[in-house]
C-alpha cells in the first residue's frame, strides 16, 4: 500500500477490522506509522496492516513568534523548565514529539497559566526524568534557591517529566532548608499541542498553589481524570502509580495537602501545614551518589548484598508486606550477609515494596531477628524518598555515625508519626 | 518499674500521656514490651516508657484435643496449608507469634469452613511466603495437581503467607495446565487467635469459590476493610498493596473475577472465565531460577547489568512510566550496556514501576531507541508475574529461540488485551 502522508497530517487509515483517524507523527524512516489518535493516545501500526489511507488535513507550521506577556498588579513566580511532556510537542520536522525550542512557545501553548502571573522562566537543561540524576536535582535546588530569596518572587513552579518527578520531588524536599515560599511540581501526561493535554490545569493550579501561604515542596496535579481541579501532594510522600492516566500520582500514607481549582481564588487545605515566612532559603544539598535501591524478591540470592557492599555506601532494600527478607527458617536466608555488611560498615534500611502502610519490626519474631543484623526499619517511608534520603543524610559529613537517628528524623514530612498503627 | 506479666496475659498499661490494653506477646527477654492491642494490631513498647501496669486476665493455655468434622451430604475441598498469618496463633511458649503446631488446630480456629465443606488437608511445609522460592512453588503446584485429578475434590484451596502470594499464585497459574476446577488462594493479615481475624471470611468465601464453576487460580480475600465480601482476582494480575490492611490485595489492570458473599450461594461473576471442565491437569512446572528482578532508580549505574549478565539467563527490569530507561540524552545511558549483553544472550524485559497501566514502546523517540537494544515491553504485565513467567519460559527446553513470542503469548490472564489503550 502506497501512501503519500507527511508528518502532521490528520488521516484516516483503514486496517481490517477497523478505520483509525489521527495525525501522522513519523511515517517514512521505519516499517510502522506513528499514529496520535483524537483520543490523544500514540499509537504504532505496522504498515503492511494498513489496506487504505487518505489525508483529511495536511499539516500547517505555525511561523508566528510569541513573546511572554508581563502585565501590572499580578503576582511574579519563577518557573523552572526542567524537560518532560509538558514542554514537547509535535516536531513537523522529525515527526515526533520533541521539546519545545523556545521559552516563548511555552507562552503559545499555556496562554493562562501568563495571564494569571508574571513569569521569569529559567531553563537549566531539558531532559526527560529518566535521565536525570542527582546532578540534575542539584541544579535544580540552586535555581530554586535564587528565586526563593528573591524579594519580587512569590513562588516557584518547576515543570518536569512524570516518571521520576517524586524522586526530584523528594531531594528538594531535603535539599531546601528553611523552605519560605511555595515550590511547586508541576507536569502533563500528554503533550501540549494536544486537545485533551491536562497541562493547562496543572499548571494553572500550580500558579494558584504558587503563590498560596504554604512553604512547602508539592506537587500539583490532576485529582481525577477530569479537567475539574488539583490536589497538592507532599513531595516526599507522593508516587506515580499509572502509566498514561492524568491522574497519575497519588499520595501515599497521608491526604493531599490541599484542593486547588483553577477558576477559585481560594485553596482548600485539607491539613496542617508550613506557612509562608521570611525565612532565608538555604541550600542543604550534600548527596553522595553511593546509594542504592534494591527490591527484593521470592529466592533472591543475598550474594546481591556483596555486590553492593563493595560499590557502595548505603542501601534501601523494598522487602516485602512488613518489610521480611528471609530468615533463619529460608533456605537462602539473608541474615548472615546483612550482618558481616551491616559490621563493616555498609548501611541497610528496609521498606516495603507493599508501597502503602508501615513496615514493623515487632509483629513477628522473624522481622525481630531481621532487626538484630542491624537493619533500619523506615517506617511509612516510600523507597523512593528513602533512596533519596539516605543519599542526602550519609552526604552529610559526620552524619554517619547518626545514620539511623537521621533517617528516623522526620526533614520533610518524610514520616507520618501516628502515635497508633492505622 | 516492676511490672509481674506473662505471655498471653490481659493487661493495662499507663504511659506518659495515655492508658494502653492487650495482650502481652513478648516480654521477659528485651528492654521491649510487645502487646498486641484490641485493635488487634502489635505494638512494641519499651518498658522504660511504662509507669504503671496491671494484669486484667490471666492467660489460661487450652488443653483440648480437636479432629476435623466431616459430614455425609457435603461436597469436599482440598486444602494446602504452607504457613504464613492464617495459621499463626498467640504461642504460649515464646510468647510471639507462631504457627498452629497440628492440623486438628485449624479446624477449632475456623469452624465455619469445615461446616460449609469436607476439607482433606495436606501441608508441604509450613513457611512464610518471604521465605519460599521456586522449589516451593513446584511443591505446591504437585499438591494441587494430584487433588484436582482426583474425582472426589471439587476444587482447591492454599492458604498462604500474605506478602508474596502474588508471586506463587502467578507460579500455579503457569504450572497447571489444563485446569478443570478453582484453585483459590486466600490468607489471612490478623492471626487466628483474634476476634478481628480477617481469615474466617477469607475462607467461608474461598470454599465458596472452591465449589464454583470457576476452573482458574484465583486469590480470594477482602474486597474492603468490612467484613462482608471478597473478591476473587485473577492469580497473575494481583498485588499486595497495604502492610496490614484486610483487603491488602488490589487487582491490576482488570477488574476482579468475581464477588463472593459468605452466606449466599450465588457468586457474583464480574467478567467471563474459564468454566469447569472434565480435562485431566498437568504439571507443567520447568523453572530456571537464573532470572531476575531489578526496579531501575534515577542515576542508577548501568555497570549493574554486567553483574546479572554473568550470573543470570533472564532479568525483568522495573523500568518508569511507559518502560523508559535512560538513553542517549542521559550521562549514564544504558542502550550500549543493553545491547551489547542482550547480543551475548541476556533476556531483558521491562515493566513499569507505575503498576497500573501499560508500557509502550513506540509513544516517545526515546522508548523506540530502547526499544532497538532488542529489550521485550511487557505491555500490562505485572513486574512479579513477569519474574515468575520469564523464569518458566526460560526454564523451558526450546523456548529460548522464541522468548519474545512466548513472554507475549498470554498464558494465564498475565496480559489484557485491549485493543486501545485506556
Amino acid at each position: 500500500m502506497e501512501l503519500n502522508f507527511n508528518p502532521g497530517d490528520n488521516v484516516r487509515l483503514r486496517l481490517a477490522k477497523r478505520e483509525l483517524d489521527g495525525q501522522v507523527l513519523e511515517f517514512s524512516d521505519s516499517s510502522v506509522l506513528l499514529l496520535k489518535l483524537k483520543s490523544g493516545y500514540n499509537v504504532g501500526i505496522p504498515k503492511e496492516n494498513i489496506l487504505a489511507g487518505r489525508v483529511l488535513s495536511k499539516f500547517k507550521p505555525s511561523e508566528k513568534k510569541h513573546e511572554i506577556p508581563k502585565g501590572e498588579g499580578k503576582k511574579t513566580v519563577g518557573l523552572i523548565m526542567t524537560g518532560g511532556t509538558i514542554v514537547n510537542k509535535l516536531d513537523p520536522k522529525t515527526g515526533g514529539v520533541a521539546p519545545l525550542t523556545e521559552v516563548g512557545e511555552f507562552a503559545r501553548f499555556y496562554p493562562e497559566l501568563f495571564e494569571m502571573v508574571n513569569v521569569e522562566i529559567v531553563s537549566p537543561f531539558m531532559i526527560a526524568s529518566e535521565s536525570m540524576d542527582s546532578s540534575h536535582w542539584k541544579k535544580i535546588a540552586e535555581v530554586a534557591e535564587k528565586m526563593l530569596n528573591d524579594k519580587e518572587i512569590e513562588g516557584v513552579i518547576i515543570t518536569h517529566g512524570t516518571d521520576f518527578l517524586h524522586y526530584t520531588s523528594a531531594a528538594l524536599s531535603f535539599f531546601l532548608k528553611n523552605l519560605n515560599k511555595p515550590v511547586v511540581f508541576t507536569y502533563s501526561q500528554r503533550s501540549s499541542d494536544r486537545a485533551s493535554s491536562d497541562a493547562n490545569l496543572n499548571l494553572q493550579c500550580a500558579a494558584r498553589f504558587a503563590v498560596s501561604d504554604c512553604a512547602e515542596v508539592v506537587l500539583v496535579g490532576h485529582a481525577n481524570i477530569d479537567d475539574d481541579y488539583c490536589y497538592a501532594f507532599s513531595g516526599t510522600k507522593v508516587r506515580k502509580l499509572h502509566t498514561t492516566r492524568r491522574d497519575a500520582f497519588k499520595p501515599v500514607n497521608i491526604s493531599p495537602i490541599a484542593k486547588i481549582w483553577p477558576d477559585k481564588d481560594k485553596i482548600e487545605f485539607l491539613r496542617e501545614y508550613r506557612p509562608r515566612n521570611k525565612d532565608k532559603v538555604e541550600l542543604d544539598a550534600e548527596f553522595t551518589d553511593k546509594v542504592a535501591l534494591l527490591k527484593f524478591y521470592p529466592g533472591q540470592d543475598p550474594e546481591i548484598l556483596d555486590h553492593y557492599a563493595l560499590k557502595y555506601k548505603g542501601i534501601v532494600i523494598e522487602g516485602s508486606g512488613l518489610g521480611h527478607l528471609p530468615v533463619s527458617e529460608a533456605g537462602h536466608s539473608w541474615s548472615a550477609k546483612l550482618k558481616k555488611h551491616i559490621r563493616e560498615g555498609l548501611v541497610v534500611c528496609v521498606t516495603s515494596q507493599c508501597i502503602f502502610g508501615r513496615v514493623d519490626e515487632y509483629v513477628y519474631s522473624n522481622l525481630r531477628e531481621l532487626a538484630e543484623t542491624g537493619v533500619i526499619f523506615l517506617e511509612d517511608m516510600l523507597s523512593e524518598t528513602a533512596l533519596v534520603k539516605l543519599g542526602w543524610v550519609l552526604g552529610h559529613y559526620g552524619w554517619k555515625v547518626k545514620v539511623k537517628e537521621k533517617m528516623l528524623e522526620n526533614f520533610a514530612g518524610e514520616l507520618n508519626d501516628r502515635l497508633e498503627i492505622d
